[in-house]
């Protein structure tokens, strides 16, 4: 009869119903296991959508921001990240991790960025500089971009600083074409020279390009050197790695293979070598030289790094995340050249003329 | 007699060349007393040429620098001034006069530089953007640029951080006409806020510009606010003073005299805060406030201040001058922000909102 059916469907109604319940404990477990804070997207809309390269890549963004996380916690275990999820009234958000003044990190900095909307004039003008050509609608374009970001400092000053970040852009022209691509790269700023460690952190991040494709590591290593120059010093900020941008061949998915792989071989490439050094005792003077190292980079990073000025000009970007690349003390000396054969003056031969670690 | 002419002449080429040497001692003399070091374009030049304006604002240019430093090592008795002359191969030169780790200034730089030369593309453009539309001949233009600028930081948190610039520019068109223009300006930064120096600072300011006209004061107050804004963290450098550039009338002498009395008021308005405030007593985190206001510093002039980029992009200039503006140590912690109605809440507050000091 009617009430029996209508038991019957009130009795899978509450099944369900703890199921789902159960399902969001699941979840909720799972998300505090896998990610530092729960998506932008939503994990529920990741899942819908799991097929499509925009969630694949939210996901290993998720995951690569915690697998960094956990690795700096360990080694730094009287420190804590400080986790911010921030909205971005324009569209979407992020989450940015940040431990300061720890034993062993002076600031290390993870950010997760998931926006879109429109992209306006100047930023696309930004964009069309690295060879995109794009056809705006009401010189407006559609865009959205993800990435993870990252740079940590130690300080220990025999303990070098390392950058990273991987990123997916796409953007819709007037037309309705969808143009994507991918840029990344990953590199190390030692205050000293070690040659093994250098060999060491090139070494894992050429053998993550070499199971895609051989020509890889050589021509984004260049890159890297190309890219991190600061021209009014003459120097590069480090001693490299890899950098990439605007990449969007063979495919998407093989691409995305590409990215993952170096995502992956972050940890293996950088934390080795804080693990080495970070208990190496060091004096003053090897200190002081950090910090007009230090200066460099804060150089490099406010006059040419177009991720930062990019985020600078891109209005409803949360400035907290940009500038979190910056080191938590920098120092500027009128005139300062270190005595030749110096170690201060090895390590700035290698800047001002890049080698190869790898062959 | 041949023999009786010839000693004539040889007696009358010694004394000339008594006269000559005793003249050069008292040059050098001179030169000691007044300047830092001798004058880019050499004395005798500058005095032959004691009409042309450009001879008259290269002395007053040697003389603020000279003046300026004499009266800061008056506070700073333990410190001295390391004075580097320097040339530029492509036409002119410099002297930097760097004080550094003093008791009372953490770092204190005055330059002075005269160049002149061809105008690259990149730094036309940078002008033009000024407002100043240029006829070039095949894409160069003759210029000549003189100027006198200086940024003093002092170490105890409560003595302001003080920047001051006096510069002249001619331009010579591709049909020969010459433009020339004057800009400068006089700011100050406080860590923390002191009415009655803000006061003191802006009506010494005031008093310099009223003497030519009434209207500069307000216009160029205004201008300094405006131009000393760091956008990407909606604050003004400091608490102003006065800013201007492209300035070019009444008339030439009329403008040389007004930037006279701006050059001349450098001292009056900043020492006697100095000499106020150099033995106050300050904590560790007033002195860390300090290094956070310092990161703002190193933002406005690495990202925004158009003498900077434009320095960075003028080949040949000299780096080491034109960044010897940033701090010695400056500091950025994520997320810092001070609590409500605190004295760092209160000078963010006027940073924010800039004031009026004088009326």
């Amino acid at each position: 009869g009617t009430l029996g059916g209508l038991g019957l469907a009130l009795g899978l109604w509450r099944r369900q119903a703890a199921l789902a319940a159960a399902r969001e404990d699941e979840e909720e477990k799972e998300l505090r296991q896998r990610f530092m804070a729960p998506p932008v997207s939503g994990l529920r809309e990741l899942r819908r959508r799991r097929r499509e390269l925009r969630s694949r890549m939210e996901l290993l963004i998720m995951e690569t921001q915690a697998e960094v996380c956990r690795a700096l916690t360990a080694l730094d275990p009287g420190a804590s990240f400080a986790v911010d999820s921030w909205e971005r009234k324009e569209g979407g958000g992020g989450i940015s991790c940040v431990l300061q003044d720890g034993e062993v990190f002076e600031k290390a900095g993870v950010n997760v960025s998931v926006v879109s909307g429109l992209l306006s004039e100047e930023a696309a003008r930004q964009m069309r500089s690295r060879g995109k050509s794009l056809k705006a609608k009401d010189g407006k374009l559609p865009f959205c971009a993800m990435g993870v970001s990252s740079v940590i400092h130690p300080k220990n000053p025999h303990v070098p600083t390392m950058h990273f970040n991987y990123r997916y852009f796409e953007i819709e022209e007037a037309d309705g074409t969808k143009q994507w691509w991918f840029g990344g790269g990953t590199d190390l700023t030692p205050t000293y020279l070690n040659e093994e460690d250098a060999i060491h952190f090139h070494k894992t991040l050429k053998e993550a390009c070499d199971k895609h494709d051989p020509k890889l590591y050589p021509k984004y290593k260049k890159w890297c050197d190309d890219y991190f120059y600061i021209k009014h010093r003459g120097e590069r900020r480090g001693i490299g790695g890899i950098f990439f941008d605007d990449m969007d061949s063979p495919s998407k998915e093989e691409v995305f293979q590409f990215v993952k792989s170096c995502a992956k071989a972050v940890v293996p490439c950088y934390i080795p070598i804080v693990k080495k050094h970070c208990h190496d005792s060091f004096t003053p003077e090897e200190k002081l030289w950090q910090q007009l190292r230090r200066g460099r980079y804060v150089e490099f990073n406010l006059v040419y790094d177009r991720g930062t000025k990019f985020g600078l000009l891109t209005p409803g970007s949360r400035i907290e995340s940009i500038l979190m690349s910056l080191p938590l003390t920098a120092r500027w000396e009128y005139m300062h050249t270190p005595p030749e054969s110096s170690k201060e003056a090895e390590i700035l031969e290698v800047l001002r003329n890049p080698k190869d670690w790898v062959h």
